[in-house]
Order: structure tokens, then sequence, then C-alpha cells
């Protein structure tokens, strides 16, 4: 069985877009009406998905992707918390109807109402909503909701801990995901999302966020930014830092993806994180659609990378479902229940 | 020869660090005289180096390290353009007393009197001054005077053409370095360096700034952040964004350095970056001081990473030296005068 943990609806209908214009086009003249979403069909929804996500996910053999809004499109620094909260719900609301429509091949990930400035307590009604109501089993966590100029406190502060209290009561698991960059410095999704990655990662090894969360789970996307490349450097700050090892300080809470778009990433990756920390993701329809041309496979065929290891059947097999079960367990509930 | 192109003077006799707390009191307090520095004696200077930097460099076997001030106190976000301008003045002379005293193990590259919001034309003169009249061959360009707060244009922007057209006119290459982080989110080391690298490249991706000077070389450090260990993602946005092939789009005025600092990363570095492009360092004494427990070794010996490659012995010339000549053009002239 093949989990990809990381899928945005990247393709959504036009419809989507449109109420998010009309946020916008309110944010500039208030008298305008409250945006509303037009009515989708399944039909639409079917053809954005089996056109997409799906093809592509039967052509590359996974079985199941986690399936969030579309992450850059999240934008929390845009208006205010009810422009956010609005546009969360319908973010959401549509992915649980693809999650309705292809219950085999999607399980739900939720956006939050984050917003600059705004206690993340708001957010905790909309993550118990999309858990407890509509079946998800995990949330993407911004930790920078102004994009690109870093004003809230770190992951490790107290600003965030009543959302996390929340999270370990409904054992849900948060991928770290920034959204749009609004500071001209950072391209999207080559910069700021590999920069957040790194950055959570190292304001983990400062704080004590672990010791005070035992069961908090964050996976790190885009294959933990830049964090396996400099091993070397975390594991040696560490240590100047007198933290404990990562073995016990970190990594027993947080997880990287394979978004990971070469052979020799994907290498390095399984050479130095253990194996129980990995889990496959393509990221995909997203950052990087083209075919590399010194393979000629879509750079973000992510299974080929793992399938070209040589690990240890049971090594991939937890690469590529067991840590997801794990780190997930109202996905492995669900697949239970689904016979899987 | 082993040119070592990544190192600070972070043992300064403590004189420095006195101007400094003057010029940090007389913030608070402008009724204060100005900051004045006391004498360092060359006994002094001569101590800080041969039992650290010297030190190392003899027990590794590196030749010359190319030395710059320490970058973590560069921190150009504290106080205005006159404070950073002192400040960097004392820095750099001190640089070059260092070089006075041992002109066979190091070179001179200074610290620029840069400040938020102050045009980078009035960096011209501090680089012009170093340059000619004490010898020095490149400088350390910060992308972020703010210290994390990253309120300066893109790289890529015509706000830096003017120092731009001053590299070019004197020859110099430009390390990419920031400084201490004042943002919270934002680990010095372990966050904001690395992030600046891969932020700084990615802007390099989206311009086209080579366009407008082909004789603009760069260093990015620590490994070029991310970016090695991403280098499918970014030959994919560079295809996606329409820009020309890395090679030739950037990678012929952008070089990385060797500051990585475990095997498996260096490993990489070398697979997936063209030898061309690959500068030794070692940004000893510095980031990581410490001992690798995994192979007894110091973290920042990346000698021994270099050694454990298996490469052609010309291949490994050029990452310990030939590329460094190449890329500062006066440290080759002056290591020629020298008659190595």
């Amino acid at each position: 069985m093949i989990i990809d943990c990381h899928g945005h609806y990247t393709t959504a209908p036009s419809a989507l877009q449109q109420f998010r214009d009309q946020q916008l086009a309110r944010l500039k003249n208030p008298a305008l009406a409250a945006a509303a979403l037009a009515h989708i069909s399944d039909a639409a929804i079917r053809e954005s998905i089996e056109t997409n996500q799906l093809k592509l996910q039967r052509e590359r053999g996974a079985d199941l992707t986690l399936f969030s809004p579309r992450a850059s499109a999240m934008a929390h620094h845009i208006g205010d918390a009810a422009t956010s909260h609005a546009w969360t719900v319908v973010c959401n609301d549509l992915i649980q109807r693809v999650v309705a429509l292809y219950p085999q091949n999607f399980a739900g990930v939720c956006q939050l109402p984050q917003s600059p400035g705004v206690p993340i307590a708001d957010s905790i009604g909309e993550l118990r909503r999309c858990v407890t109501e509509l079946g998800f089993v995990g949330c993407n966590l911004n930790p920078d909701p102004s994009g690109g100029h870093w004003t809230a406190p770190p992951l490790t502060d107290r600003h965030w801990y009543p959302f996390y209290e929340a999270m370990v009561e409904l054992d849900v698991p948060a991928m770290v995901h920034v959204s749009a960059s609004c500071n001209p410095n950072f391209h999207a999704t080559g910069a700021h999302y590999i920069n957040a990655d790194t950055t959570a990662f190292m304001q983990f090894i400062e704080g004590d966020l672990f010791k005070d969360f035992p069961n908090l789970r964050f996976i790190i996307p885009h294959g933990g930014g830049a964090v396996p490349y400099h091993w070397g450097r975390y594991r040696g700050l560490a240590d100047m830092l007198q933290r404990p090892p990562l073995a016990e300080h970190v990594m027993r809470n947080v997880f990287f993806d394979t978004c990971v778009y070469h052979q020799p990433g994907i290498d390095l990756l399984v050479k130095v994180i253990d194996i129980d920390n990995i889990v496959f993701g393509s990221e995909m329809v997203g950052a990087v659609r083209g075919i590399d041309p010194t393979t000629g496979h879509y750079f973000d065929d992510t299974r080929r990378y793992i399938d070209a290891l040589t690990l240890a059947p049971a090594d991939k097999q937890k690469i590529f479902a067991g840590n997801a079960r794990r780190i997930f367990p109202r996905l492995d509930a669900l697949l239970t229940r689904q016979g899987r």
C-alpha cells in the first residue's frame, strides 16, 4: 500500500477561485455583498480530480492521498480573521466532497482559519469541525500567517499551546506548511516553503516543546527543508546548545516527507534520517509540474526515487504506508474500517 | 594548495567587543562619548590567532584563509548608518592587521557598513578602501540588513546595482552572508544563514541579474543552503518560470562553499553541483565548534570530507584552490606575487 501524505487540491473548479475573487473585491469595496460559493456539481469535482490527481495517483501506483486545500492559496495574510474563516470553510468543505466521492483514494487534511495577530485558539473550532464532523485526519499549520514577514512567535512559544492541546486531544498531526509569500524576497515554492521547513526544525531544537507535548506530531514537508543536507550542522548545534541528542529531543515527534525532486536528494534523506521518520509524499499536482530532462520523468514522481533505493522491503513499506498510519491514527482507523 | 574561502575573526581581542559595547551604550544614552577602540597589541592579535584559526589551519593542513570579521556581529540592524560605519571600519582594520602579521596565512574579506533603508551606494567607499588601500580580495554582502525582517529588496533589484558596478570595477566577488537575527523565529546559524542562502539562489533564478552583470560573482556559503539537496526542485522551477537552464542562467556567476558538516552532505554537493562551482570553506572557528560523536572529528573539519571523496586529483585541486583563484582574481594576483 502506498499513501501519499502530501497532496493539495490545486485543480479545484473555477467557482472556488471566483469565491476568492469576490472576497478580494469586497476587501477593496466593503459595499459589495459577501462572497458566496456558486454551485459546484459532483461532475465538476470528478472532472477536476480524475484528469489530475487521481490520474497521476493511478499512473504512479499510489493508493491514497492525504488531501488538503491548495497551500499557496491559504494566504492567511489577506484580509482579516473573518475573511480567512470564510475562505477556509469553503476550501475544507470542498476537500470533504472530494473525499466523499473517492473515499478509497483520498483522506482529508484541513486548512486552518489563521490570521496575523489572531490567537491560534480561534482555529480550534475549524480543526474540531473538520476532524469530528468531516472525518479529516490531520491539518496544515502555518507558522507564518503574515506571508513572509514572520511576525508570529516561534512554534515552541506558548502562543501555540491551546491549538496543540486540541491536536493531542483529537490525536491528529500537523504538517508545518506556510502559504504564499507577500515578501518579494521569498519566492513561495522556491524559498518561503523551504525556509519555513528549516526554520521550524531549528525552533524545535531550541525549544522544549515535546517535553510539554510528548504526543504532538509534526510533518515537516519538502524533505525537511535544508535539514537533512545539513544534518551535521543540526546535530552539532544541538550539542552546542546543550540540547539532548536529536533522536530523543526532536525525532520522536517530527517527520519528513519525500517531496525532494531528484534521486541524490532522496538518497541523502534516507541515508541520514531514520526510516521511521520518513513518510512518502509527492506534493502533486503542485510546486514543480515539469519533466526532468535528465530522467524523462516528472520531477514530482517521487515514487520512482523510493523504488530505486536499496532498502529492505519492510523499510520501504514504512516509508510508503506504515509510518503514515502510525503518525495519523485516524487514517489508520479509517483504512482499517475499509478493510485495508 | 588549500584555500579556505570562509573564515571569520570570531576570536578577536576583547577590546573589539568593548568598542561595540560602548556603541550600544551610546545608542541608549547619546550623552556618552563616541566609542573609541582601545590599543590592541600585535601580541594580543597573535595570541588570538595562533591559538585558534592558525592552529586549526595548521592542524588541518590548509594554507590560507579568506578572513573576514565575525559575521553574526556585523548586526547591521543595530543603530544607524553612522553606527554601522564606525563598527565596520574598526572590524575591517583589525582584519587588515591579522593579514599584515600573517600574509602567508590570511587574505582579507571585508564587512560592509550596511544599514536598513540606507542606499547600498553608501557601502562602496568602504569596499574601495578595503580593496585598494588594505589589499582585501572580496566582501561579505548582507541581503537582509534588517536582521531577519527581510525589508530590503531582492538581490536582483536595481537597488543593489551601484554596488555591483563597484564590485565589477574592482573585480571582487561577494559572499552572500547575513548576520545575527533579531527575529525570534530565526536562529542565526541554524535558520537565518541557511534560509538566506536558499533565498538568494531563488532570487537569482527569478531575476536576470547576470545578463546585466556577466562578470559579477557570488559565493553562496553553507554549501548553498538548501539548494543542492533540492537541486531537482530548482531545475524544475527554472523550467516552470521559463528561465534558461541553471548552468547558463546562474551557475556561471554563483559558487557554493563546502561548509556542510557531514560526509553525506558533501557527497551530495559534489554529486549534483559542477566541480567548477564548489570552493573549499570551513567557516571556522565558527558556527559549530564541537566534535561529531559519530566520527570523532570536528564537525567543521571539512577538509576530511573532501579528502574522502573519490575525485580526480585535478578536481580536488579545483575545490581546494583553483576555483577560488579564479573567482578571486586579486587573491590569485597576491599569491602569484608571493610565488605561490
